[in-house]
């Protein structure tokens, strides 16, 4: 479950891709935190030019840090994906020159070790860095069925195998989903991301390799000691009707550590497919607490 | 390694698809064990028919039996993968009838289930199960390089990662391939098969989510408690014509437990995209015997 850290004073958002920097903010805002959103251009979405922001691109270092010393950010949220930049057409500014050695390092090892590194880098200048769901606890899936319909026994035992599959692979810094049908595991998240591997089961569906009609589960869980104050696993709208466009009977997430940013809509978009949508109990420790299945 | 059961009298071949199943009566010839192959009618190549041969259609049960009993073969190797067919088109013969409850109990759970209850069902009528290498143990790869390159000490490490890749899946019944490229989970096989998984390397390389030149390797090695007799995982010029287009440097295969039936093709192959392929030493309950990676 998110910590209970409070905010000291006003909260930085550094700004990828995707709607997560505003409904931050706007949650921020519910809560009368003061804010600064620093947007990474061609990443976050204009829409952040709502609230008090500046732009960086890549490579403007020393142009990010001057913007939250100045707003008197101590606090950080990191927020939103990044498309892996392309590093040697990186303009870096003289702020920059400290991130050298950060950066050679980042280049061996698993997303995780990336992650990980991003997060030690700003706590060694000194911030605080928050997970979204430590600011505003309503981001993440909570614990129980959220969509209309919930799952069946056997939708239950495929979800159970699923998680099982997330919790071997994570100690191995791999994938954070798995798909599983009627106790068949069809596929497994690796490098190539939650739509892609949705994607493959819609086509392996048409193939004839899944049987029945609608069945199978997608599950989505982190992986132990993934850093998820900057990766958390998420879940939206687009998710849900790409789970059912692969023919899946729902979804699974780890109650309490999976982003679920446009709450409404993904509900809505989940009831509307008819797929089940629920938050599985999940310990501090990535294993899934014991259940009657078990 | 492959268990040295003598072959007793005639050997019954059931024949699917790919070169497999000419290869190991030639071998079985070469040895001078008397055979008989029972082709499925759109699965198994014409190229059988230069051996004593009976054609059946899915569903002619009876026939088969009768084929074999007639050529008093009570040693079987089932082998050559097959599609799975379409349960609604298919006729049944008389002496398929038999089967019925047997075909009811392959809807559930996944291919390794369905797979031993084959092996069972032939064990149940009487008849002695062989794999492809207690046959011809030639045709499986064996321990060391095969090819004129070798590893890497950093594409090694990546062989070890994979490796456990796919030991921590195997008890979930999870494919049976992994690729890992500097240290990082490229991509996981389940449902979707080896070369659909290279293919999505390919196109993660593509859009640049790999870094670097030709890096990274493909690992293939038996679930623990797979039904090795009939889905021993294999591995051809294909193959490797595939994970050299991944941009991969190189093949891993367990020792012992992939068949290699293509032997100096593959390895010609190899050669010529400038692929390593080794065998790694594999024990029988499926973990990687101790390395000094360890």
């Amino acid at each position: 479950m998110p910590d209970t850290t409070r905010i000291q004073g006003p909260l930085g958002i550094i700004a990828g891709r995707g709607p997560l920097p505003c409904v931050l903010a706007e949650a921020a805002i519910a809560r009368e935190i003061p804010l600064h959103i620093v947007g990474i251009r061609g990443e976050a979405r204009e829409d952040i030019e709502r609230f008090p922001h500046t732009w960086i691109k890549w490579g403007e270092i020393g142009k990010m840090f001057r913007a939250l010393e100045k707003n008197g950010c101590g606090d950080l949220v990191i927020i939103g994906g990044v498309n892996r930049p392309d590093f040697g057409n990186i303009r870096f500014d003289l702020g920059a020159i400290k991130t050298v050695p950060f950066i050679l390092s980042l280049g061996q090892g698993g997303d995780d070790h990336v992650l990980s590194r991003i997060v030690q880098f700003f706590e060694d200048e000194g911030y605080r860095v928050h997970g979204a769901g430590d600011v505003a606890p309503e981001l993440l899936a909570g614990e129980g069925s959220l969509s209309a319909k919930g799952p069946s026994v056997e939708e239950q035992a495929d979800i159970h195998i699923a998680m099982k599959v997330v919790r071997a692979l994570g100690p191995l810094d791999v994938g954070q989903a798995a798909v599983v049908a009627k106790g068949h595991v069809i596929a497994v998240e690796a490098a190539e991301g939650t739509d892609a591997m949705l994607q493959r089961c819609a086509d392996l569906r048409r193939l004839g390799r899944t049987r029945g009609a609608r069945s199978g589960v997608l599950v989505k869980a982190p992986k132990p000691g993934q850093e998820e104050r900057v990766d958390m696993p998420t879940i939206g709208p687009e998710t849900v009707r790409k789970a059912a466009a692969a023919g899946l009977a729902g979804i699974a997430v780890a109650a309490g550590h999976v982003l679920m940013a446009e709450r409404a809509a993904t509900i809505e978009a989940a009831n509307e497919a008819k797929l089940f949508l629920v938050g599985e109990p999940w310990d501090d420790n990535g294993a899934r607490e014991p259940s009657n299945l078990d």
